[in-house]
């Protein structure tokens, strides 16, 4: 490896993390204009301690348990110690990775990606859960449970070894996030109002504009996202995988678009916005196995899946106030299985591994996630009081609003 | 060409292009801000569909048309066939354009300025048209009218033999949308209530903040529209187009702040704005052959531009809700001669052959896009009802509003 | 230096302007969503014009001023000329810096740094400062003051002979920005109501999702502002300036969000946005000398710094709508001692020479600041009649509201 293809592969690396870090203002964006006025500084609370979290301790713990080197227990667990070097003198930081990147590159870009996990939880569970109990939720999620699944695969654990597929995270990152909302919604119950006399009542989302934001600086950051876990500059493959992408995400909108539009016969901005996300979130596994018509045809039917996934959690009446299990759930387990159907990889045995790995990691997850949401309902209670609930957590938890200026009356008439 | 330099001219454009891509937030925040909140949902529905609508048709068509390669038609017309060619096994799609970019590198740059064109028209239009008959004509503009006269100069094309000049765009995406937007606006005619007796009422945008975000986002989207467009990471040429633009744009600031002072006599946010894309568009055609004076001097003369068009094409009664025709119709006719007056190519030879470049592709763009529309007028008609735009397309078309949260008494009084 | 390192080192600094530039925005929207409502037109047309200014006067003026080169007058002051060379023939441009990078890549990067002194300014004196006397300040701020500042260090003067440490600019850019923001709040007096009979009253900002959006996008810019700063791609300088930002970002958050609490029991949104930019305003002297331990101690000093800072300056009745003096000021020294207490130069010497310069450029910057918003006030007034601020600048000033569609009645009672 010369110097200036160590330097350029290393720096794709590093833009690619920019990349990922604006997804956190995507999701903080696309949540707050998804949940009701009284609930925004709450949610943008709570995405600003997440990136926080979720860089501490991916520093102290996280990342020193997704990839521990060298012999563990048997690909399930391992752990290479707290912390991670100093950069004094350690001339083995910037020799690493066959030369493609150093040391403080890996982890940095791994750690963007971790705080991911906790952000779609925060999503799903907006608007009635506990602040505090919640970001106790999300360090030890984000501590532990991710970065065991997460080294199943990408730490050269056993699913990595059975030949599991999952190059940028359908799996490993958004569907171990939407297990996790999955569990918290299930423990914390609808929205007061979201079901009433048998039927779904829609609670809008305050802000359009802050929505439409969100997805796009989320198709923003997934070039980086995708492209970055090339893990070098490769001039075709970082190519492809923004073809790809773009492709899919494209054509996400449209399917969504059709389908919402048979279904509700309106064109619904949230389902087109909520679109584009499960294309970009179904071509997440493959994005660099497939040609340009098999990720159309992916990002398509992910598209297609969004409003009919999003009606029948409502049926079960799981109340999910941004979508978060549609998009990164449901549309990351048929990412994942799409790497055993189209593209480079396409047979009946991958599909059937990436069956397995999915279903462990699943398993795995949700149960985490159950249990510890489980206890901490026990110890402290998840959900706040009705009376929270009807003022907003703004006012309750932030002694805040939003949005100040609409003067005394229009404001006593606005919290009616 | 070196392994290193051929990754690093790659990673460039392709970091160009995720920089294009965000320029399409940048449109949809401008518009979202420029227009009223009634029709904000309808406006970002429309910048949702039409990212996806020039991805994919700029993959199935599009491209092929563009950069058909090759002998065609007397340099007018020529296509290279459906879809783009699968990655497996062909090297051809790595060693490609001298060795600076790959085959995928160079479609999906191209294909994110394919869909600026349609972007530019949903501005002027926006408040009055009706949703699908403008997607339909998003489509067939994007696929057929905007690659036809792209390839007349980036494809080879006649234009391109003549010696006519336009190193990103200022004419061949500008002003493509500009005329675009121009036969739209003339067939729709203006928005109730916008001339009345003689006079021209103003209609505020509704969010200054949202406009704002634009802007600041299509500058920043910007250093990746023209530096891209050098297609290398050449250290001198791409450093130079930075220093022009950003110039350029500030300059434009100055001008429209200062004309537009002498002319309302008040300090007018919007009127800075549009002078700093105003500027951005100026310099797009000339951007790689200007020193920093002429840049200063070619957006200042932009930004001048823009309070002045603003009034003129309102004397004309011709209703533009965000300045779009201003902005990218007139300064990037502006900016297309200002290659023949300023820098390494002025001359009157070139200035004649700039000339004739706008005025070809301004007759074959606004022939087809009047005819376009004209077309789909009769077929099924173009503008909503009136009580529709009275009620606003928001809940006409979508049934939605861009924000809730006001409460029902304050919300009564808002639709009022 | 081989032709791939030049191209590859000089493309990193030109992505890291474009960052830089969009932290802009990133002041924008913060200083929006803290202010008013009726004061976001004028914060918003600052910000443009702020941008243009600094831009323009630092190609005509700031640049030669900045880095003199060769031989000046005791290391304190020189000047290079007017305006920046033409490209034309001139193969220095490209050929300078050690190879790393062209003539008009440093003069973009360093260009982008410099408007953000005036930034930093907008904020604190918001909502009640004249517009075109602060613009006048601007120009003659950005002018004169930071390029001689920065010149003693960064451009091979005095300080930079004595040792003095300031990696990105924690002193050269935010403390400099920070002595100009204090001189301006004492010249100018506090917000009307702000101190009511002894007691700091509450004056909550507009629209939080702004202000959050705001601090996002300032740590998107600040990978560049501080990454950019290693002037050359170098792959384990670069990485582990991104390692130390980060962290101490995140602990910055941690620690705002502990002291808040302690001191308010409350979590308190706002302060946790500006422990974040306090955490990145302490790191960015000493980012490219501090292993993780250290970034992350720092960043949490910076900001438990913060809601101490915030309530010190009320007790003093110096009002700061966003807190600028705290951040960018307090955290600004803050970060530059540190350079004398942790990492690759920690030392008694050291420390020493760090309050040196501390102390040298405050007292230039703080002192020419007074002396120049004195004369305005003396010559023009700098703040605008008791009226005009009740009634808000965006009326007063622009004749233009940032939000419309509220509908008359409920317009009516928000100007209450």
């Amino acid at each position: 490896m010369t110097e200036s293809m160590f330097t350029v592969n290393n720096l794709w690396l590093l833009i690619a993390t920019v990349l990922v870090f604006i997804m956190h203002l995507g999701f903080a964006s696309l949540e707050a204009g998804f949940v009701r006025r009284k609930n925004t500084v709450n949610i943008l609370f709570k995405n600003c301690m997440i990136i926080a979290i979720g860089l501490l301790t991916y520093y102290a713990v996280g990342f020193n348990l997704m990839y521990p080197g060298g012999d563990f227990a048997g690909g399930f667990f391992g752990f290479a110690g707290f912390g991670i070097a100093n950069p004094e003198g350690a001339a083995g930081l910037i020799e690493y990775a066959d030369g493609n990147y150093t040391y403080y590159t890996d982890f940095i870009f791994q750690a963007m990606f971790a705080a991911t996990c906790c952000t779609i939880v925060s999503g799903a569970v907006a608007e009635r859960i506990k602040l505090m109990p919640f970001l106790v939720f999300c360090v030890l999620f984000v501590t532990i449970s991710y970065p065991i699944t997460g080294m199943w695969k990408w730490g050269g654990g056993w699913l990595d070894a059975k030949g599991f597929y999952d190059f940028a995270g359908s799996t490993i990152v958004h569907s171990v996030g939407g297990w996790g909302a999955l569990a918290g919604i299930i423990l914390l119950g609808a929205r007061k109002g979201k079901y009433k006399k048998g039927k779904t009542q829609p609670i809008p989302g305050h802000s359009m504009p802050f929505a439409a934001v969100g997805v796009f600086l989320l198709w923003f950051g997934w070039f980086g996202f995708n492209g970055g876990s090339v893990l070098s500059a490769d001039a075709g493959a970082v190519a492809l995988v923004f073809v790809t992408t773009s492709l899919a995400a494209a054509a996400g909108a449209i399917g969504a678009f059709l389908v919402s539009y048979i279904m509700f016969k309106t064109y619904d901005l949230s389902m087109v916005l909520n679109g584009i996300l499960g294309g970009l979130v179904g071509i997440t596994a493959g994005a660099d196995l497939m040609g340009p018509g098999a990720s159309i045809i992916i990002g398509f039917i992910a598209g297609c899946i969004i409003p009919l996934s999003v009606v029948f959690f409502d049926k079960l009446k799981l109340d999910d106030p941004v979508g978060a299990t549609s998009v990164h759930l449901v549309c990351g387990i048929w990412g994942t299985l799409a790497v055993g159907i189209f593209g480079a990889k396409a047979g009946l045995g991958q599909l059937g591994i990436q069956a397995l790995g999915i279903a462990a990691i699943g398993v795995f997850t949700f149960a985490f996630a159950f249990a510890l949401f489980y206890v901490i309902k026990l110890v402290s209670g998840i959900r706040v009081s009705e009376e929270e609930e009807v003022k907003g957590l703004d006012i309750t938890e932030h002694e805040m609003e939003a949005y100040t200026g609409l003067g005394k009356v229009a404001y006593d008439l606005a919290v009616k």
